[in-house]
């Protein structure tokens, strides 16, 4: 066992890895109808609006809570309750979208598509042929689920050239994946502090067409989620309506700072690319097989199948991974026996590798020879 | 000008000034997942059982989000959609309630007095006789609009004796001022994080009846804020259902652990007493007159009535104030012209006894003689 005088690394989807900075940033305490915190504020949700080179067009809305809140809370607010929504669906947060729009008893269908299989392009034409009264689509960026990247350019011109209005849930790609405004078609993108951008977790926002939110006043079935209401009193007074998780966006700004420091997008999808190149070629190295082929996986997550080895059980591995300084992602979403491993958060080549060593000791200790799956995985 | 080697001391109702201790417990990443955060999310909730002594009766769920999403979660999962709600008003938090259902589309009524008297208990009593469709009350414990403590005893039995059920805004109350399920009856209160409790904002909960709970699957108008199925989840996962702010419930199991250590309730409301006593003594001396009489007063925030000599401007005397390293409490939500000091948080009779004296310092720097009021305000 190697002895860790810190906590253990996190391989995992979000909450992550934050940096020393990030976190002493919170030992501080501020009021938050000061202007102090209200300047922090201003520069966060600016920053946000930079990252998505969507400045001119669009406006960011903050809401306490996860990456879900902020995309019920846009959900609630610009689909009109006699809109309906097409929800392209290739894993477990698509679905959830579905869940949400059904819990606010809106107009809603779907097109779905395998977890290993991105949504096809010309279904969602057909689609929106066939039924002119959809007015929102909807799409996950990167599914987490099985850490795919959807085509998220081909669907945003497709949904535009028919007139329609795309949501994106960029949850786990927002600050690593381009997305530039620019260049896709959107109304509102959906993500939380505590992904890509490497903050805490307890905040999320939406970048939303200004036009979209301006017409948005009235739709939300919530008081709590209603982004158009939280924009027009942030506007106005530059407070939040009700009390928000000061430390927390105070450790995003910090986080972003970094973020600005390490080149931005393109370098934040330099290193995770690096951390995901690592991580597959040393697992497979292992015998372990992904779930997806290397086109189609995002460098987030990425799902590998089970072992067929009978000396392989998850629960003792996670655990051991752990006791050497690596947390894994217990989660599973997938249809397929498998697990997950984050390369996302404040880490790199070297903690990468580490943990691929770590992974083949335990592997030893185990006795598992390999962590190839079954033939007909 | 007093040099300061820290932050300002905040008067305010929260977000407020929390212990260094509470604030270095956030220098770790935890794995949402992991069994490390599940114990400390259990020790919460329980802790959170225990403080209101309903661990028989109820159970803790918790909310991402500010006090106002645990309002409005609660409502939604408790109050069905057939069900009617009477609000007892006096002030922006009971006004806030009616809104909140107004959102939710449920049936809803209302008894308000001024911001600086009760509730009427007998006419409580004359409307739950007069209309039996009403299902449920709603009262806030402590209105932070003025400061007012409204008599949740006499409330809570009057509506237990019309068989209907209490639901009790406690935000600024729990934790300091007592409230016990084996004495008030209610199915819930809901509180946060960041108020008496001291620790930093992000998380909401509600301590629910579990029978009424139970009883709640599918009321909910919101995925996100629905208690039920946070509940069930959290029961059978011990994990939560969407992403926890780690951080926030790391301070909150810090911050319990230094509320223990101080007493419990019965510590922290004599704090609270003395701090209060000292502030409202000590601003009399200056002149300034609360909006409350003493016997009404919460020892949460004081209201002070503005004063009326023309050298007096609250928004420089709230900048002069805040460069001595006190930071006042800027939203005014009363209708009498007045301002707000709190007198919770990290803070004792020195921090208040100085804050005296810099209060008196700034009015002299004014030129102002008095804190009185105009004679008819």
């Amino acid at each position: 066992m190697i002895p860790t005088d810190r906590d253990p690394w996190l391989l995992t989807p979000g909450p992550l890895t934050t940096s020393v900075a990030t976190k002493e940033s919170m030992l501080h305490d501020w009021g938050s109808r000061d202007e102090v915190f209200i300047d922090t504020n201003d520069r966060v949700r600016n920053r946000l609006l930079n990252i998505s080179e969507s400045d001119e067009t669009h406006v960011c809305v903050p809401v306490q809570g996860s990456g879900t809140f902020a995309v019920e809370a846009t959900i609630g607010t610009l689909l009109p309750r006699e809109g309906k929504a097409l929800v392209l669906i290739n894993g477990a947060y698509g679905k959830r979208i579905v869940r949400i729009i059904d819990y606010l008893g809106r107009d809603c269908v779907s097109l779905e598509t395998p977890e290993d299989t991105p949504p096809s392009v010309s279904d969602l034409d057909k689609a929106l042929v066939s039924d002119p009264t959809i007015t929102h689509v909807l799409v996950v960026h990167c599914e987490t689920t099985s850490g795919i990247l959807n085509p998220i350019e081909s669907i945003a011109n497709t949904v535009a050239s028919h007139g329609r209005r795309l949501l994106i849930d960029a949850m786990s790609a927002f600050g690593a994946i381009p997305l530039s405004a620019k260049t896709v078609p959107f109304d509102a993108v959906m993500a939380s502090s505590n992904k890509c951008l490497e903050g805490v977790p307890g905040l999320g926002f939406a970048i939303i067409r200004r036009e979209a939110l301006e017409a948005a006043a009235g739709n939300s079935h919530s008081l709590s989620l209603d982004l158009h209401d939280q924009w027009v009193n942030m506007e106005n007074t530059k407070q939040w309506r009700f009390t928000p998780p000061t430390h927390v966006i105070a450790a995003l700004d910090k986080a972003i700072e970094q973020f600005d420091a390490e080149g931005g997008v393109a370098g934040r999808f330099a290193r995770y690319s690096e951390n995901c190149c690592i991580l597959t070629e040393g697992m497979r190295e292992l015998g372990f097989e992904t779930l997806l082929p290397d086109n189609l996986q995002a460098p987030i997550i990425v799902t590998f199948k089970m072992p067929s080895d009978p000396a392989f059980d998850f629960s003792s591995f996670y655990d051991q991974v752990k006791d050497r300084g690596y947390v894994l992602y217990p989660g599973k979403l997938t249809v397929a026996p498998s697990f997950r491993i984050g390369c996302i958060g404040h880490l790199g080549a070297d903690e990468i590798r580490h943990a691929l060593k770590v992974v083949k000791d335990v592997l030893n200790n185990m006795g598992v020879c390999s962590g190839a799956p079954s033939r007909n995985a």
